[in-house]
């Protein structure tokens, strides 16, 4: 493979690969959402979930804006490179409709 | 997220994050291919990939066929489940090539 395909394409599947990354984009697709709708929408800790939009703010896929308004809100949006992402995640999500049975698989945290 | 939807795309995003699982099926996409030529294009130890194989060919997603011909022969082929992970594969190298800049990230093992 030539090799700075390669290495962004390994970059990408580590992104993908950091547990939760692909469900949290999946949720944030339907459009920005407070922290706790994220929350209430994926079997992740609140502190785990923090850690991972950290992450994605850093890389510049989600922005955080704060509403000065009482009570305070928080949001989480998509970037164009975020929203970049919605035909990856819509293609696993087809591949994994079909071919993954979760009976037969084992999960664990 | 419908939970049976989000435990099979759990179980799809869990696979792709194993490091190096992407790589290898972008690889084998081109077709059948021995141990040493998987290993030739891709900076993975022959360890590491012998152990991916081994789980790929466990998800059905990989097969391994042993020609009784001298030298011994022993191809790596895809299955229909792997070849169906091609939309995937292409779509996150589309993203990675258009978003990913290589130079800015940090790699390690």
């Amino acid at each position: 493979m030539e090799e700075q395909l390669c290495r962004k394409l390994e970059s990408a599947m580590n992104l993908m690969s950091t547990r939760w990354v692909g469900l949290i984009l999946y949720e944030m697709l339907k459009g920005p959402k407070r922290f706790s709708e994220i929350e209430a929408n994926l079997p992740v800790s609140g502190r785990l979930l923090s850690e991972r939009l950290k992450m994605l703010e850093k890389e510049e896929i989600v922005t955080r804006s704060v509403f000065t308004e009482y009570p305070i809100r928080i949001e989480y949006a998509l970037t164009d490179k975020g929203h970049a992402m919605q035909p990856v995640i819509e293609e696993l999500e087809k591949w994994a409709e079909y071919w993954v049975q979760v009976d037969h698989h084992e999960f664990s945290n």
